[in-house]
């Protein structure tokens, strides 16, 4: 049985982009270390590679290696042109979306069109198998939380306060408890935290 | 020459309360433990006084004891009303409000009533000499880190999602940058963090 979490890079006020949707310097702790994070990057000495610090690399290799299948938004998937098709973690991706995919896009790729968040959730378990179900945070993050469907909730908190903007879990979720973080982590410019959460 | 702490329990979506004022579950861990902390309740049995966890009690006592003064706004003095005179850290306390002392209210309280954000941290300071200011979050919190007045911030992170309430630092301060957190301690329903303001 898959295990859902919810993931995202958040600052300490809770947003998880600034309000033109850039994550700006949230995302500083994934270009400034040495070793590279995405598969693809290995060969590719390319500077616009992933590139994290030993801490972070072991972590998040470990996570994204655990990755069956992503559920995304139609937002993250309409900035990153769904990144052409090839996912940063696992080999399927369900897209909660109210339009279907894009005439002629990447049809090799295990994209899934859902426009229901529970449905999405469940396709997604299926697609993953025994591995990991990850959920982008914001608003499907945040529905699938409301709707109980979350078994972890993974912070990757940068030291920044952005004021205003993309808030982690979109919009009112009602209250939840968490457990207290089974993984406490400090990375440059990133502590990685995981809670699982209270049923 | 003191140093600027803008101080707050925080739920994993940056709230500091619920829409009600209510803290609700992040206050869990003042009250969760074997430890009492403030020093009125050291000889104090009764079961409404905080009590916390020993990895809380050393490093919250030390960072109390290092307080001089309080900068809060005219929403917590009025929801406490101002713990009737008695800070629960340091001696004095610099409420930043338009309206006055009220009339009659605790006369021997070293309590300092001032219009203005920045001239309230200026009053704190030399209220607290050599010692810490200690700035609650929200408005007046998000108002001294938007002026550049905070040195540090400390979050006590509580493993809860809030979903809607009071931001951690009220409305939008723009975007600033932390030195990753000097301190990480693990309590019992909480993660007690502390960052330096990048200059």
């Amino acid at each position: 049985m898959s295990t859902v979490v919810l993931h995202a890079v958040v600052s300490l006020d809770g947003f998880v982009a600034g309000p033109d949707d850039d994550p700006g310097p949230l995302f500083d702790w994934y270009f400034n270390g040495d070793l590279p994070l995405a598969p693809q990057d290995m060969d590719d000495p390319a500077p616009g590679g992933l590139r994290v610090s030993a801490a972070s690399h072991a972590y998040v290799r470990d996570a994204w290696d655990g990755v069956g299948c992503m559920v995304i938004g139609r937002r993250l998937f309409d900035l990153t042109d769904g990144w052409q098709g090839r996912p940063p973690a696992g080999e399927h991706v369900v897209v909660v979306s109210h339009r279907p995919r894009p005439d002629g896009w990447h049809p090799e790729a295990s994209y899934t069109f859902v426009d229901d968040v529970a449905e999405a959730v469940a396709t997604a378990r299926t697609l993953a198998g025994e591995r990991t179900v990850s959920v982008a945070a914001g608003d499907v993050g945040g529905q699938c939380l409301a709707l109980g469907l979350v078994d972890e909730v993974a912070t990757d908190l940068a030291p920044v306060v952005l004021g205003d903007g993309r808030r982690f879990f979109g919009h009112d979720t009602g209250r939840h408890l968490l457990e207290d973080p089974h993984v406490v982590i400090q990375g440059d410019r990133v502590l990685h935290l995981r809670f699982r959460v209270r049923s």
